[in-house]
């Protein structure tokens, strides 16, 4: 009988993973700067997601390896966990392997369409309302709209992810994820085409569909072009094309036209169009950032948007930035507005990554 | 007046722990798999403990250590810390010294009798419904009743442990801890021998006595042999007998006896037997995992569970699993069932650890 | 076209923060031992804050440097983040820069007064009710009114700060914090002069004027001085003005006066005047702590405290600690009492930082 038999009856708890070799890497990132919007006072906050993240690989042989990744998400302002009570690890839980085959993962991420057209937005996916990543790209659709209130719009519970080596065929890659129906918290009903009584979605529901995300991408020197396509837990569909261009180096020249549909809860005007035309201009440690975009729902006006921002990079981790945008919106936290409105956003902070 | 006078006052905050010289040692595990039980849709889920923990030592001089432990717990497939609003170190939050004498901690973590009894149950006390562990092998026992719902059953806030080495008189180790009588935030009353009017213990009750844990186990050679005995904060007693026998390299065969005795609240049959035979069998990378018990509380139906596991290890630190059990079983989370009802309980998954 | 433009599209997630250099710096306390209150049970519980923290610098070269900190807070004893749901990084989370011209940073931390006051006090700051840092020193401030309830009263949300050098003029360093007059929460209205159906700070109130913190400090050989002033979201001001002398190596004196003036939000008897005067002797591994002081509450009755300690090194990381102190005050967590009443505290335990 080997010593093991008897480790967790002795020190167990505290021996615990002897075998551990591969040292974990924290990594993060710390955004903080002052933001003015029209109608709120000065407040302090972020213009990035705010990270602190473990993760590490092991090595297995022939080429393959096991990895892991858990991912906090947080309020540097405040110090909470992000807004309404999101999970701990918001950003991701995933364990997987990657090998010639790819890389499979399992757990909670970013839905494979959300990560790739943030790559074709010019605010390099920053959830900060003077970009355009969580409203304009993707026509205001909706991820995971059973998971409970004020959860993020474009991450997976239960999923399941795949993704191709980087250069199939010369250039192409595909990534696909896949999520169980499991009941994740909703907490208010939807009442889509059924009636407040009995609606669609009622509260606990599952979803009546396997939640499945697609994307693809193709790189040729200057050029990179995207494709998307995912449908939620409602059934809502949505497809991106977009597309990169530098015709000069230091110019990057990109665009993306979004078609959301919500035919399957929605009795009218399921349809809504969205197209963003984005540029960025590196000039020494500087950055320009611009963009411009609508969004059109079918019988609704439309959003537009027009974003400015200056990266300055002090290292490779460390920027200064400032943004100014304008947005015309007919949708607020209230809900829907009869007449646009204008909001202004101006902010200004540092990024430090570690 | 030294420069340590007006540290507080200058970069005090930031400059902070200069003298911390030992690197802390981060761990953890993920584990994640697709589920299937009777009556549930597919589900994503985990089949051991997920953590994220941080530890460490510090050497003290003849011989004596100071050491902590940090674990946090959490669902990999959602990425929020474990169910129910459970602590945030679930795992265990202890310090303590270890020295010749053995080692004591104060703080939160498993009882020795829960940590003991893990070692003889043929899931290596994963809490897994296709193990054991957290029903079978402890006769149903809950060491911690006074906690809020939802709380982990295996574990105390509040306590002191001692751990003897691991050879007294040649092959003995003994294991003790104490709890305080806190109050730890029971939400609902338990009625126990009192009325709904007056429960036995009402909201936010503190403990009737100091909770104790005991655990001792033997070993020699092939075989090993374990007693634990426990008594809660409401005085519910539990106490089991354990051996592991290996009669050939690569097999191990083991069994528990437990009985719990709930004496101090229940008016009738307060006694529940319990018993568990199991058999690991290693092949190569392969382990196979066998085991079947039985239940039986005073006066009620049997509840018989089998399971049969497999795990394919890729590395040291990473395997495959898959597992089918069958249980027979009048409780469910709804409450006690008239007649026994069956629930298969298939998992397939990857476990790895860092 | 460069691999960075599609590198989100491929293994981006995962392969993240491939700048990192710098290794983070992972730190933290461990502190628990046996509490004993008058009229409660025995109870094992802390003596100094609990942290595990996360920070790193990065040279920028030119002396310039950023640097992030984000510390957890937590209780050993159970192992929840601080009591009352509080922020999980609750110690602190910023982000800044340093460099000659001395520190900035952004998020959330001590206020310089809080953090410079704790400087003066005999128990090193220490949140104990044997110390006096979180009461008496303070003349019962709170920095933080209209926070969540259960939040800490030394901290700040949405904040800015601003260290000098440390050694401005010879001896001299400066402090300052601003902070905006976002609201963060407060759930429960200030009636203050206002009334029930009209309080002056009603639920979600923002601060009535921008929040700002100043200290200064004065180190002279054997001599230490210091300045504080504060002004919370609810314009109630305090101000402290304290000093260290260590006549022989060894010994220190200390003593701190402090008034308190909420005469923005009480009709009467707005005022609250507090002193302490404190002492520590070291003695080869060994420290003796002392302390007296009073709070005098206009129109109320004077709080009084009286406490001595025994602070015991076992290393440079590692400490044993025993505490007796007692206490005459008119408040309880009840309310206010007709007569002061006393509690006697006890503790004896072990703190360990790594």
């Amino acid at each position: 009988m080997k010593k093991s038999l008897m480790a967790v009856a002795l020190f167990g708890a505290f021996a615990g993973v002897a075998h551990a070799q591969t040292a974990v890497q924290i990594y993060g990132t710390v955004d903080a700067g002052f933001i003015k919007r029209s109608g709120q006072t000065l407040n302090i906050g972020k213009r990035a997601a705010n990270t602190l993240g473990f993760k590490g690989t092991e090595e297995l042989g022939n080429g393959l390896k096991a990895l892991f990744q858990l991912e906090i998400r947080y309020e540097p302002d405040t110090g909470t966990v992000e807004v309404a009570n999101r999970p701990l690890f918001q950003g991701q839980s995933r364990v997987g392997l990657q090998g010639d085959f790819g890389m499979v993962r399992i757990g909670r991420g970013l839905t494979p369409y959300q990560e790739t057209v943030g790559a074709y937005e010019p605010w390099h996916s920053l959830p900060t309302p003077a970009g355009f990543y969580t409203d304009l790209t993707v026509a205001g659709y909706n991820s995971a709209p059973l998971d409970p209130a004020g959860s993020g719009n474009n991450r997976w519970s239960n999923a399941f992810w795949y993704n191709s080596p980087a250069n199939l065929w010369g250039g192409f890659q595909v990534n696909a994820a896949v999520a169980t129906k499991e009941n994740t918290g909703l907490a208010t009903a939807i009442v889509g085409n059924g009636t407040a009584a009995a609606p669609q979605y009622p509260v606990g529901a599952e979803a009546s569909a396997n939640p499945f995300s697609l994307s693809a991408t193709y790189n040729n020197g200057p050029a990179s072009a995207m494709f998307g396509y995912e449908r939620n837990a409602i059934e809502t569909k949505v497809w991106t094309l977009g597309g990169i261009i530098a015709p000069v180096q230091d110019l990057k020249l990109m665009a993306t036209y979004t078609r959301q549909d919500r035919g399957h809860t929605a009795a009218f005007n399921p349809r809504t169009k969205a197209w963003v035309l984005g540029a960025t201009y590196a000039m020494g440690p500087g950055k320009v950032l611009a963009g411009y975009g609508q969004k059109h729902p079918d019988g609704a006006a439309k959003t537009k948007q027009f974003s400015l921002g200056y990266e300055y990079s002090l290292s490779k981790r460390t920027y200064l930035y400032v943004d100014a945008s304008r947005k015309k919106d007919i949708t607020t936290a209230a809900g829907l507005l009869a007449n646009p409105s204008t909001v202004n956003h101006y902010d200004v902070g540092v990024n430090h990554s570690f």
